[in-house]
């Protein structure tokens, strides 16, 4: 790092994607080429591109054993710095998808049959229609996506330790919080979940990432809200639950959960913490290559019902209202699903995060991120976990 | 706000969306209904539900003059909390398209022509089309997004608030960074583009608004790249260029740029300092109702030129490489264009940002925010502009 007051590495470089499983797609499906159209929000070209991109639409284009992206000027050199490929950036007033088509007649594939995401936007794929392509929709790139490289792990390892960083921010604040009847008191002011929040993203400010909208800050009834956004004032004696997901510069997001009572008098939020740590603990143990990924979520569930709660509550009711886990990678949701029969495999990088809620109550829930071994798990960044929230 | 030490006031709620809009794209068109399908990064779904929403589709459905949000079932709170109209849960692992068509459905429209967005997901349309409904694209969306009401004005000027509190702690950083050879020093090391670019952000942070991946800092020959994300050092008598676009709570976006040079020797970057100062009163100087959007560059451009700068510049190559300004709202870019021949009208939001550019020299842009009012103009958060920065 350049300065001794900062907090977090420098960026690292964003892995490179290895265009042989579309290369096989292609075969095993007798298609000329593959195209992509989206924006930079658009994960699966992030990860076949390294792009940054772009808040309009862009393509990708991999025809006669070449990678192709079709850029906007104003975004050549970003796109020449990041893309392992031909940038071009002709005809750009032309729609993404016209400049695709041109894009394939250039590499020679000017017909027959083109695979595209199911979510290519509607308006390209007419564009390719028109120009004499038959589409036909592929699960390549997300099939690719469920196992990570080494180098995506070392992405994940780094978010991740930014995720840690930040949690231990929120339980340093926590710790040293002070009951002041009913509410909690920080720094000569009521400690709200927004002040929290907005001191964990700071934090992942200066270490180098973006929280990305995704930090969640519930307490008492609103931890029990799997999407709470709003300024409660904290109290004691409630259950203070904290889902960081920050975004690192190569796009691959971290995940990490923690729950923190300050001034607990032991009741409900004591036998849910414990309920939970025990089914984190047995979802963990289910980890390997080979297990299926269901299997994981089955564990937390049994362990959840042994200690009383509800496995299969609805959302807004009393007990387990989620999975257990899903994939993480450059985007926060992706596959495998710890609700899918699917194996795991090693290089599969996932949460682990049961929880337990009620509306009058709060919510307690537990969140690791790992990654499946030869061996069995690897959890990508270690990170203590306390009911009473302790300073380091 | 909830504590002394906090900078920013608590989040403004975001403003309604009023519907209207669509019943007369529907009356036009003499169609039954509109569809928009997408996940959280599609600007037009959020500024139609104000629903901050999950990372997979979810669909909006207008019909029957009633507006309905198919969600997914664990974010049933937020959607309550955040759209105003229906909540549809039910079959929630069905495909996003499915859903819109039995929502469709259940309002009573059985066919006939739905309205779209030219960008919804393939899979979407083809699920409609399979239903029964015949697809027209329509843009009345974001025709309706190029002005904004009093309630969307205010929440621009709240996050321009933010980008100005960044670009401020940024200016007091390099007002305080001094020259050691040939790098510039601060806080016990060289002050890099990614350490200033940490601090904005962790200042956004504090605020609680996003910097979004947008914090832009350049510095001589990066300042040239427009979209520079490394890390070099930043050297005495070279531009360094801000270029600050935070997105708030509420999801608008602000969009603020500076340059300064810190222990200048007149050269190149001073001329070009006079000519972008020139420029940017020139094209202020054009806004108002009536006048046509490309006016204000073609004024930005005019000056430029006066003042020996090439107006049309390649990206790349020395001069005015890029648009005056563009449409700021839910999303960073969108209408009105600087290049468009459209009138202006009072409510529209829009940057003002001319720049000159010299691969070998470095990069000046100054850049405002306004909107369009019934007198003339209003910056939409006012900052001072300054060659060499100045702590407060």
């Amino acid at each position: 790092m350049t300065g001794a007051a900062d907090a977090g590495p420098d960026p690292l470089p964003a892995p490179s994607t290895d265009a042989a499983f579309l290369e096989e797609a292609l075969s095993a499906a007798d298609a000329a080429a593959f195209v992509a159209v989206g924006d930079r929000f658009d994960d699966d070209l992030r990860y076949l591109t390294r792009f940054s991109g772009p808040d309009r639409d862009y393509a990708f284009v991999r025809a006669a054993g070449e990678s192709v992206l079709c850029a906007p000027t104003l975004f050549a050199e970003q796109a020449g710095r990041e893309f392992d490929g031909t940038v071009r950036t002709e005809s750009q007033s032309d729609p993404a998808g016209v400049r695709a088509a041109a894009a394939l007649s250039a590499s020679g594939v000017d017909g027959g049959t083109v695979l595209v995401p199911r979510r290519i936007p509607h308006d390209a794929a007419v564009h390719l229609e028109r120009a004499g392509y038959d589409l036909e929709s592929t699960a390549a790139v997300a099939d690719a996506r469920r196992t990570k490289t080494e180098g995506e792990l070392d992405c994940l390892r780094r978010v991740q330790r930014a995720a840690v960083r930040g949690m231990a921010r929120a339980e340093e604040i926590l710790a040293a919080a002070e009951p002041d009847g009913d509410e909690l008191v920080w720094e000569g002011g009521p400690l709200s979940t927004e002040r929290l929040r907005r001191r964990v993203n700071a934090e992942f400010a200066a270490y180098g990432v973006r929280d990305a909208g995704n930090t969640v800050v519930g307490a008492g009834p609103t931890a029990a809200d799997l999407h709470y956004t709003g300024t409660a004032v904290l109290r004691p004696g409630e259950t203070v639950l904290l889902d960081l997901s920050p975004r690192g510069p190569h796009g691959y997001y971290g995940d990490l959960s923690r729950t923190y009572v300050v001034d607990s008098d032991g009741g409900w939020e004591r036998r849910a913490y414990v309920a939970v740590e025990a089914a984190l603990a047995a979802a963990l143990d289910e980890i390997e290559p080979g297990a299926r990924a269901n299997d994981v979520h089955r564990e937390a569930a049994a362990e959840l019902t042994a200690h009383g709660f509800d496995p299969n509550a609805e959302e807004g009711a009393a007990g387990f209202t989620h999975g257990t886990g899903h994939g993480v990678g450059v985007s926060l949701h992706e596959a495998p699903s710890l609700r899918e029969a699917v194996e795991l495999e090693e290089g599969m990088a996932f949460t682990v995060e049961p929880g337990v809620y009620d509306p009058e109550q709060g919510g307690v829930r537990l969140e690791e991120l790992v990654a499946v071994t030869s061996e069995g798990y690897e959890i990508l960044h270690e990170y203590p976990r306390s009911f009473a929230p302790t300073a380091e």
